[in-house]
Order: C-alpha cells, then sequence, then structure tokens
C-alpha cells in the first residue's frame, strides 16, 4: 500500500488525479492548449482575480516561480521589503540578493504573526521600498499571517504586494475581490492537491504589461512566459504535460467538493483532530490556535529527553504513515501536514499510530 | 486511443513509463532520495564518465537545465563561443546574453554541420574565450553537429565544452570516456523516453567544485542543486517525484533494451524507414543523409502550391498522428520525429496516412 503522506508536499493524492498522469500529450497540439488555457482561467478565477489578473504557470519547484515573480516584477531601480517569520521570508531575501535587488527584512519571531502595524511603519519610514513581499501561510511553522489587513496596508501605502501563497492557496481562501495583490504565488502541489512540477503566478494583467525586460534569466521570465501563452497558448519551453494534466483533474476535484470553502472546511477539520489528539496525548502546539493555518501544524518536542523525533518517525513510517523527516524551526519540534486529498480518518488512523509510538517509548512520563 | 506522437519531445512513452507515475513519493524519503541516487549514478554512467562527472537533475524544462549550466559554470569573466545553426544555438547566445556574460557566436546556415576546423581557427583567434557551447543535435532541423572532432579540437585548445545533448542523449552513444567535455545537459523526455518535467547536466566533479556564487539565480544554481544532493541525497526544492519515478522507469527500460548502442539502432532504422518513405513519395530531406540525427527528419514543402502544411498536419492528427506543428527553419519544411517508444510500425503507419493526404490532395502533381 502506499504511505500516506502527512507533509507539506509532495502530498496524497486522489486516484483520480494520479490517473490522469496516464496519457502522453503533444505539448503544443490544441487539446494541450487547451487544457493549459483552462488551468489559467480557473487558477485567476480561484483567487478571485479573473477579470484583472492573469495566471502565469512556470515550470519547476513553487521557488522558481517565486524567483520569476521577485525577477519579473521587482523593479531593477526598485526596493523589496520581505516580510520574514520563517525560512521561506528567509529564502526571498536569498533570492533578491542573488539577483541584485535592493531589499530590507521586516522580522518577527517563527511563532508570531507580522503585525499590519509594523508593516505600515516600516513602509512610512522608507519610501524607497517599491513592493512588498509576504509568506502567507509560513510551512516552517504552519503560521499564518494575517494578509487581509497587511495587503490593506500596502494598499494605503501605494505599494505593491507580492504574496507567497504556496501553501496556504487552495487551503484557505483568498478573495482577490477584497484583498488588494500585484501577485500571489501558488504551487500545484499543495492545496490544490495536484503532482509537483508547475507553480504560478496570478498577477494584474496591467502591471504585468511593464515588466518586459527586467528579468536577466530566459527561463524564469514571467512576461515573456504570460506572452508565449497570450500569442498562442503554448507553452514557451516544453512543460511537463502530465503534471498539467493533473492539475486540471485536481481543479475538477476541487470544483465538485464545492470550492475552495469546502477544502478549507475539510483541512480545519483534519488540522482540528490532529492538534488536539495530539494536545490530548502531551504534545504542545508551537502556534497558537488563533494562528495557525490547517495546513501543517507543529508540535515542540516534549520535555523529559524521551522523546527522540528519528525514533518517532520511523515508527509511523514502518507503519505507512509518513510525516515530515525534519525540523526547520529554530526550536525542537516536529511537523505533520493535514492538506492533501486526506480526511479524518486518516487523521484518527495517524493518532492511532502515535498511540503505539507512545506505549513502546513514553514509559514513565506524564503530560504535564 | 492516444495519440501517436511522432514529435521533438514530449513524445510517446512506454505503457511502463506512464504506470510508473501512478504513485505518490514524500520528497525526503528514504525511497525517494535512493531513486534520485540511482538516476543521477546511471545517467552519469550512461554518459560514459561515471568516474569523473556528476548528474546534476534540475527541475523544470531542458532549457532551465542549459541556462543553470551557462549561469553556474561560465565564468563571471569568461567568455562563451556558441556554436549556431539553428534556433537552440540562437536560445544559448539569448540565455548568455541576458546573464550579462561575454559571448561570441559562430555561425553556419540551418543545413551544414559546424566544422571542427572553424571552432579551431576561432579559439585561435580570441584568447579570451574560456568556454564553448555546442548543440550535439539541433533539434530544428534534425542535424547531427561533429561532437567528437569539436571535443578534441576544444581540449587541445585548453577550453572547456558545454554540450546541449537535449535531443541526442539516450539516441546517440556519447562515450564521455573518448570525448572530452566539461558539461553535457540532457532532458528526461527525449531519447531517454520519460515524461518532461526534469533536465540535467552531466559535469566534471573538480570543475563544478570550484563554481560557487557565479550563478545569480537561487533556484538554478547547478553548484548549489549539486551540494544539496551530496549532502543528504535529496533536491533542494521540491522535485516533480512521479515525471523522477518515470525517468527511473524508462533508465530500466533503456537498460532491458540493451543500452544506447540498441536504442541508436531502433532510431536509426525508423529515421531510414522515413525518411526513404518520405523521398519515395517526392519529400525532400532538407539535411544530408551524412549530418542527419536520428531523431527528426525536416523534409522541404514539395514545389507546385498544392501542398499545405496545416492541411497535412490536419490530415494525419485525425487519424491519430501527431507530428511537429510547425517550422523552425528559415526555409519552408516540416519535421516528423523518429523518437519516443516508437517503431517501425509506427513509422509505416505514419507513411500510410501520408498516401492517404497524397491520394486526397496531389492531383497531377508528379515527384521531379
Amino acid at each position: 500500500m502506499p504511505p500516506l503522506l502527512l507533509t507539506p508536499g509532495p502530498l496524497t493524492t486522489s486516484d483520480r488525479t494520479r490517473a490522469a498522469l496516464g496519457r502522453d500529450w503533444g505539448s503544443r497540439e490544441a487539446d494541450f492548449i487547451a487544457l493549459s488555457e483552462g488551468v489559467r482561467a480557473r487558477l485567476a478565477m480561484l483567487a478571485g482575480v479573473g477579470r484583472t489578473h492573469v495566471a502565469v504557470p512556470m515550470q519547476g519547484s513553487g521557488t522558481f516561480a517565486v524567483e520569476a515573480a521577485v525577477q519579473t516584477l521587482v523593479p531593477l531601480n526598485g526596493r523589496l521589503l520581505v516580510l520574514v517569520n520563517g525560512a521561506y521570508g528567509r529564502r526571498i531575501v536569498d533570492i533578491a540578493g542573488r539577483l541584485g535587488r535592493a531589499w530590507v527584512a521586516l522580522e518577527a519571531p517563527e511563532d508570531q504573526p507580522i503585525s499590519a502595524e509594523r508593516v505600515a511603519e516600516a513602509l512610512a519610514a522608507d519610501r524607497d521600498i517599491s513592493d512588498v513581499a509576504l509568506i502567507h501561510c509560513e510551512t516552517t511553522s504552519g503560521l499564518l499571517n494575517p494578509l487581509p489587513e497587511i495587503a490593506a496596508c500596502v494598499q494605503r501605502a501605494g505599494r505593491r504586494l507580492l504574496v507567497d501563497a504556496m501553501s496556504s492557496f487552495g487551503a484557505v481562501p483568498i478573495d482577490g475581490g477584497r484583498i488588494p495583490f500585484t501577485a500571489l504565488v501558488g504551487s500545484s502541489n499543495k492545496g490544490l492537491e495536484g503532482v509537483p512540477g508547475v507553480g504560478f503566478v496570478i498577477v494584474e494583467a496591467a502591471y504585468l504589461q511593464g515588466c518586459a525586460g527586467n528579468s536577466t534569466s530566459l527561463s524564469l521570465d514571467l512576461f515573456a512566459q504570460w506572452r508565449g501563452f497570450e500569442a498562442n497558448g503554448q507553452w514557451r519551453f516544453t512543460p511537463p504535460v502530465q503534471v498539467v494534466a493533473g492539475l486540471a483533474s485536481a481543479l475538477d476535484q476541487l470544483e465538485a467538493e464545492g470550492g475552495i470553502g469546502a477544502r478549507w472546511a475539510r483541512y480545519r477539520h483534519n488540522c482540528e483532530l490532529l492538534v488536539e489528539g495530539m494536545r490530548a496525548r502531551g504534545f504542545s502546539p508551537y502556534i497558537a490556535a488563533a494562528d495557525q493555518a490547517p495546513v501543517i501544524a507543529t508540535f515542540l518536542v516534549p520535555p523529559g529527553g524521551w522523546f527522540r523525533f528519528q525514533a518517532f518517525y520511523e515508527f509511523l513510517h514502518a507503519r505507512g504513515v509518513v510525516i515530515y523527516p525534519g525540523k526547520l524551526t529554530g526550536v525542537e519540534s516536529f511537523r505533520i501536514g493535514c492538506i492533501g486529498a486526506v480526511g479524518a480518518d486518516d487523521m484518527r488512523r495517524c493518532l492511532a499510530e502515535v498511540d503505539g509510538f507512545l506505549a513502546e517509548h513514553r514509559n514513565g512520563w506524564t503530560a504535564a
């Protein structure tokens, strides 16, 4: 039996999504062009910006799409404010630095959301900031940053907002009609429940229009990629056709489930079962309930020295439950995902295996 | 029934390769790490350089891997000689120009191989040239450039050679033990017969070691990608796990077929059937037989005005045979591929459909 992946992606996909990978496509054929166009249109509509923005898919992992967005959308003489409370915020700093874009970071502890007030202060204090980059859900910890408040504040200050919504898009409703953003970056293999291989940037068409020549990369030039799609519906360079077909099927299934609102409800239920179940077993969540995204939960390594993560991981793994093999936060912790084609029964199965581990390993230890 | 793709990739894959796409993988799990390591080791061995070079896979299309190679391997103060006789040579010029690398092009007509003598002259005339980029098989036309002769000449001149072997790797034997190169770039979905989504660079480890800091791109930094694999066997950023699994299966099937030599023989037979069959039907090949790679064949649009490519393409397409929908060469021509999980019967099927088209369209026209 294939493993149950409770990871932040690649994640557990449905049989139907994987079945959609099973045919060949000519990437310049009318049927594949129609498939790609359908995916692009639906992505923009899912973000609530079908009239103003365009979805530009990009081959590669989500980071490739983030880099394409920074490279193409932040002007050469711009300055990027990066809001950092985890590894993915730091990654945008790394990208901007390598690309030679001026940047400044506003940091918060990994378990604390970035507050809109601090963003407003930073923007008021530095008039040269042209763009703001925000990680919506910091997959490092599972923390949800306050996108609506920050987006409003960036708009009031007359700057552009680039949202890294990698792990939140599809998992958490984002209504671009009410939440102003210039660009939002997502991936095929998180809340949309496709397989990995494609990222995308949903970007304001009127702004993208003026972004020719910003990118020093040919492959990651979002403007040129967009012009290619507009010219003939084709990807400039060979797309991962099966991955795109999987994403198209996954979007069909998202609609059949009732859209992002229904998926959000399923994920919240998954997350609640997981967090409450782990709490009842003596594990403290790292993120306060109010700031927890229903994407991935981080638990502190319990005190007392009896808990060894590697043994825990291997115990679950041997029983077909795969959690993320390592930590990203500064504190001793581990993570369990709750997104993908998984439901309440899968969460209960995971907790039952945790019980098995505890029965073997927590001799003499009691929850505080 | 799925279409028969006679295109330069994405191409027709085997049922077994597509079946290998049908499961989920955790990208940081031991089994996926082993899968990736196996692919990397086999790629380097297939190029005959398992002892000196390392294979570094890169997410995205083949162009992403080419850009990663130029970005990471051509020093910031280097100068790249690009050998150009088609669209893919011009693409490397475009990449180098955007990246701000100094470059110079040596051009030949699209139906003429680049000669080693001209390369030797160019290298003798410009001592600042540090690196030479060669397209092994120019997929624009199907022309095979003389890699062994050019590699020897570049080595004699003490420069580095970067080979874009996108459409030739797996299709044509390349023995790195006799043909010196610093780097060779390939893709999952050409001669290796996997699905698209991953490229790779097979690069001399001793040279790559010194290439830290060259890449201004985080995603396309081949050095960092390599260090990541060396550190823990993992991809730095989410890999397209199903695509990698498909490639692993495709490599198993390549071995079972008898290796690249056996595949080369099958492709040569395909190409011969195709070229001779089309010639017998009055279509002239664009490339001389001696320079034709058994990858894709270009045919001149016949004179007389009766042949409309769009009608030809649609006639074949309606009968399940998909050829490349467009031309890349400067002359009026069209292309039919002969690589992928296809054999003599598929070539004959294509020719039979061509007969059907000719019976309907070539009224009163006779071959010269």
